[in-house]
């Protein structure tokens, strides 16, 4: 092995192959309209697991899979003893998702390594790329669940016992695509874990910045709201007979909307999702049932948010004869990152002089779950107009590279002694 | 046959009779919850047929079976050259349907006849009752399809070829059940056709009254509109930053709630329906489907709602950068009855002393395609809570009582030279 006097400021990934990585993993689920439909436990998700397995070992990696198909491919340091530093993200996308949320990070960890091994480095701490399990929560809720339980969030048998719409079952789908490892779902010590993603937002872009250094995460609360009002004839029922929750759900919206303007530019809300019961044209409907999404990167204004979200339904469906239920479907709490890794990735940014800020993550990652055990934090670059969960997304080939040299000198800053 | 010098005034019908016959037809397909499921050209219809025509034949009708099996029964006049008065409706239920709907304007035509004959009434004119093929279209799509070819809306080649969702064949079917006939299903010389009817909606039953002259049948339009933005992240994206076709769809229904409140109280809008695209929690949505049912009893009317909605739709959309596709889906235009029949009606609820009022029908029957091609109005009398294609549907036996005596008074108005 070649040691380059300890000094590696001027060693780079290989982007040429970092981008054909992330363009061979696009290929697997590709949708007719350039994005990917790959999601967590299909057909495609073992194909894309395979691959990755199959190019860790090409880079002499160890491979690991977990009780919850989290996979952790190892490359071994000068002391092994010694917790790894991590990079990881997951492979899994939406059903109409794009090529790099997720891939990236994952790919881009492999890279480092890839990397690593061309310049024949040995990094005191052994190196680890992973890959998590259900990041997105598309075909099974909740999102983040391979590294949900992994970090001690939820039991593994909730877990297996999760559906999907057609009713397959998580564990048995798990172990359909073979992914279901002996190794316990459970945190391990590990030094520092950083996860490379694309920002998903206008941020860096609008701003013309390659960096974020990413020093937090928003805490998003899901609920699903049910306005119950009572089923009728759309001919004969006089509109002032109804109990239309029509009537009282777009006053709720508009409220919500308004509350949150409030409080911006960080505070979110979205309604991702819609359902009408019995759902037939000429009926009116018996209930709706939305989804609601509220985030803000401090925890007290969300908790305050929440507090005027059940307000605002309390009065609204009282006002036009609804019963407004909201069940909480899930919480995630603001979160801050490890103060050691942030500056890590702070100064592999200023050191190779990409122009960076520091700035929130306004979604959710698997970090979020990792950071609770584990010395943590993010990198994002820039995507086109912002758009993530899409088939538009896109990522330039510069701002690719530049990322991954970022997350390549964060790994060194923390894997040499 | 004895004569009562012109004045039928005192004469009712037999209401315990007309209540028994109504339970014996509703053991025919009987629902465990109380309801029919009596489904046109199931073995069910064959046997109410069947029990229809021995009853008829009983009561000295003959009997005529047209192509489409709508049933004829005819009790003779005093001048049988002259076009019949004829009361009709339908046997057939949705699958959770109730006991009174359509079976009831059936039976009590039969009744009508049976009190004629109690009473040794020669009329002028011939008397018949029609029970009309697939009312509901619940088996088979499109609903009334029976009287539409019979009043020219449909071919009678359509109607044979149309399937259910096992796959059988309309036309293969009414053979089945023997009820082919040979008739030509066309319309003939009528002089007045009276359909009676639960109202299927709460406005006599709120109102305290017990007979509707129903005077018209509204307008009714269907559309699906179309909301497109753009689908991002919930978390990442600012709120300026998106396109969130919430923010449209909360304006256009508002609007939509009070242009439809300027046109009270008979014009009605109904979202029966809604989806989101791709319809992930965290995800704006791509485009919002909302289903819109938009009726009115004057057409005229009815086209400038058509025209006001599209206007929302555009100035919403565009105020919020949405692209707004309005697709229409459906349209039945409005009806008016004809006035002497609207008339005998109403003439006939005076002279019982039934309180009563004019009235449209929200909901379509029968009597919309027969209207087209012969002078036809209806009679309501209210149902219990509004309900109706619901097992618990239910009418008292004092306004079934009363309904068919205002179809045996109108008939008798119009049956007499």
């Amino acid at each position: 092995m070649i040691k380059v006097n300890n000094d590696y400021t001027s060693i780079r990934i290989n982007a040429q192959r970092l981008w054909n990585s992330l363009i061979e993993m696009a290929e697997i689920g590709a949708t007719a309209s350039g994005g990917c439909n790959r999601q967590t436990l299909t057909d495609e998700d073992k194909v894309s697991r395979d691959r990755f397995v199959q190019n860790c070992e090409q880079a002499s990696c160890s491979i690991k899979v977990d009780q919850m198909g989290n996979i952790f491919a190892r490359r071994a340091g000068r002391n092994n003893d010694l917790p790894p530093v991590i990079a990881g993200s997951h492979l899994d996308t939406q059903p109409t998702g794009g090529k790099f949320d997720g891939a990236y990070g994952v790919l881009a960890g492999l890279e480092v390594i890839k990397t690593l091994n061309d310049y024949g480095i040995e990094t005191d701490l052994p190196i680890e790329v992973v890959t998590w399990t259900n990041e997105e929560g598309a075909r099974f809720s909740p999102a983040m669940i391979g590294s949900g339980v992994w970090s001690g969030n939820f039991e593994l048998d909730f877990a297996y016992s999760r559906s999907d719409k057609q009713g397959k079952i998580f564990g048995e789908e798990l172990e359909h695509i073979a992914y279901r490892g002996e190794v316990a779902a459970k945190a391990k010590p590990i030094t520092a874990a950083f996860e490379l993603h694309i920002e998903q937002g206008p941020i860096l872009e609008t701003e013309g910045l390659q960096i974020g250094v990413v020093s937090g995460v928003q805490g998003i609360s899901w609920y699903d709201l049910i306005l119950q009002g009572q089923a009728s004839h759309a001919g004969p029922t006089p509109m002032q007979a109804r109990r239309d929750p029509f009537v009282g759900l777009t006053k709720i919206i508009d409220r919500l909307y308004e509350l949150i303007a409030q409080h911006a530019p960080w505070a979110r809300v979205t309604f991702g999702d819609i359902k009408a019961e019995p759902g037939t044209r000429n009926t009116v409907p018996e209930q709706l049932i939305l989804s609601v999404d509220i985030r803000h990167p401090e925890q007290s204004i969300l908790d305050d948010l929440d507090t005027a979200f059940r307000k605002i339904v309390s009065e609204e469906s009282e006002k036009v004869r609804l019963t407004g239920i909201i069940k909480d479907e899930w919480k995630a709490p603001a979160v801050s990152f490890d103060k050691d890794c942030i500056s890590s990735v702070k100064q592999a940014a200023e050191q190779l002089k990409y122009n960076y800020k520091e700035m929130f993550s306004g979604a959710g990652h698997d970090s979020v779950y990792v950071s609770q055990v584990v010395s943590t934090s993010m990198i994002f670059i820039p995507c086109k107009n912002g758009l993530s969960h899409n088939e538009a997304e896109y990522a330039s080939p510069e701002d690719i590279e530049a990322g991954c040299n970022v997350l390549l000198h964060a790994m060194l800053n923390r894997a040499m002694d």
